[in-house]
């Protein structure tokens, strides 16, 4: 049996390109002590993807010949004397491959709510990092103006109902017309402004009357540095992604902030990693099917069939054609 | 009797200039219904009283021919049927003249628990301000490093010191070598940069060698971009003040900085008044006068005599002549 896996075959130079990636045929892993071998069922495809190809993050720069990396949900097809039983769903990093051999301490086990894909999605990272990065960095109150960007993206759309759930006002940034229409007529957000647009800065300040409390920002650039001069005195930016800089080669592209601002008004910039929320996950998760249940947050999905899809599939998320989680299905369901 | 006042004359062009205001004998100030009369005894000296001039900032822009505005200490001398009995020892904001009629409502009553000079200084809004914005804001732990600018000024030294009573590694950014031999040798700070030297990023580097957890900036600017590089994972800034923005014609003037760090590194940027702890200032008090009492709070001041030095005393306050808290004498103690 051949494992099928994409490699990176060279380091992007300015736009990411699907030919930056090698489709081969690889060994069977080779679990060593304390993995398992796991078999990929579903791949998330994250703008963070992109970032680690560009530098070090959080964790080391993706390098040349290395299987791409991707958060994945895995079925243990060999339990190599560990704890996990074959046959268990695992939340993990399996990267681009059909088979990888991970340690069991880097494995989350999975017991899904839903389909499975909702694990990936609104019950996983995903979804966990809207609901903390919204409600224990931002702390919207009810009544509050909460702005989003990427609003039709995995995370912007989840932060956006998860904000009107608790009452506030919500405004969406997105860069289609047919994505704010979606926001406003499905997701009941109060507004939605195109960042595309050539009046964007006048239909976002028209959008937010009042200013804005909490902006949720997962683009970086130009569209932040407009979002804060709209803050309001004891604003909150929550800094969750800056997709803007990850698809080029200057990955520290700054943008320009008035440190004055920040002690006038108040202000309070944040950024996060969901990881520092582990121990409330399960919380989390509990509350966020409570919501789906009822009714009151609707899940958005984009998933494309086949391992050899993901980098057209994340190419395509870098330029924004996805609305709402975007998922490969790499294998097929337990 | 006449007021002397000091008026400004023209709004600064630039860097502000002593012949900016005019020195003028007005009227005796007459009382409105709730106002008493007050006699100055300490005028406060803060960079702030330059941002005033130069736009809005949380008050409205001082305008030409007002009576500039400044933090006073000041004796009641015609309680006019307020509570308030004459004799009584108020802080306020008097402004730069000798005599005042203020709204009681805007007074606090100060029961001196040293010297009075210390109740504009470590004792008054000075040291509050660097308590509650080193402890509330920027909540060091013992043994993280804590990097302060304008660290010989009257809130920085205060900020630097408290952070050692707290266990910090301390390092201090001032702008001459005397500055910053006082602020090791007398201070104890742990090291301490002049931004002035060519070699100002490596030195800062080198004084830095595990990077810095908790930066309080009272400068913005280029010392700001910099510090903001050198912030460890979960660092946080605490922006107290912006005064290399303020001495000049644009007061926007921002400083560059990068999105996608703000996520990697978990950082925090959190702008604050002191008026917004107000009700704890009594219990900060205590500790402060507790912490010079046991001598591990060494008070900073440079007493200037006369209302007519107050011009001349900003203009070189913000040209970074000071030591410790400045403060102009204006009248004699009651």
């Amino acid at each position: 049996v051949a494992n099928r896996q994409i490699l990176i075959s060279r380091r992007p130079s300015g736009r990411l390109a699907a030919d930056d990636f090698a489709h081969v045929a690889g060994p069977m892993p080779e679990p060593a002590v304390g993995d398992v071998v796991c078999r990929t069922i579903l791949l998330s495809i994250d703008p963070a993807n992109r970032a680690w190809m560009q530098g070090r993050t959080y964790r080391d720069q993706l390098g040349t010949g290395e299987v791409m990396a991707g958060f994945t949900i895995s079925e243990v097809i060999d339990s190599n004397g560990t704890a996990l039983p074959t046959g268990t769903l695992v939340a993990g990093e399996a990267g681009w491959q059909e088979y990888a051999a991970l340690p069991t301490s880097s494995l989350h086990v999975v017991e899904p709510i839903g389909p499975v894909t909702h694990e990936l999605n609104v019950l996983g990272i995903t979804g966990l990092t809207a609901y903390f990065g919204l409600l224990a960095v931002g702390r919207p109150r009810a009544g509050e103006t909460v702005l989003v960007s990427a609003a039709a993206g995995a995370t912007g759309n989840v932060v956006g109902q998860l904000a009107r759930i608790h009452g506030c006002r919500v405004v969406g940034i997105a860069g289609s017309d047919h994505k704010n229409s979606l926001l406003t007529d499905e997701l009941e957000f109060d507004a939605a402004v195109n960042h595309r647009s050539e009046r964007f800065d006048d239909e976002l300040r028209r959008a937010c009357p009042d200013g804005v409390d909490v902006y949720f920002d997962n683009v970086g650039g130009s569209v932040l540095e407009r979002s804060l001069r709209l803050l309001r005195e004891g604003g909150r930016v929550v800094f969750c992604g800056a997709v803007a800089h990850y698809d080029g080669d200057d990955r520290t592209g700054g943008i320009t902030f008035h440190p004055g601002r920040m002690v006038v008004r108040r202000l309070r910039l944040e950024g996060f990693l969901v990881s520092d929320f582990m121990s409330e996950w399960a919380a989390a998760r509990t509350a966020i099917a409570g919501w789906i249940a009822d009714g009151s947050l609707r899940v958005l999905e984009d998933v494309v069939d086949g391992l050899d899809a993901a980098p057209n599939a994340l190419v395509g998320l870098l330029a924004g054609d996805n609305v709402g989680k975007r998922i490969v299905r790499v294998g097929r369901d337990r």
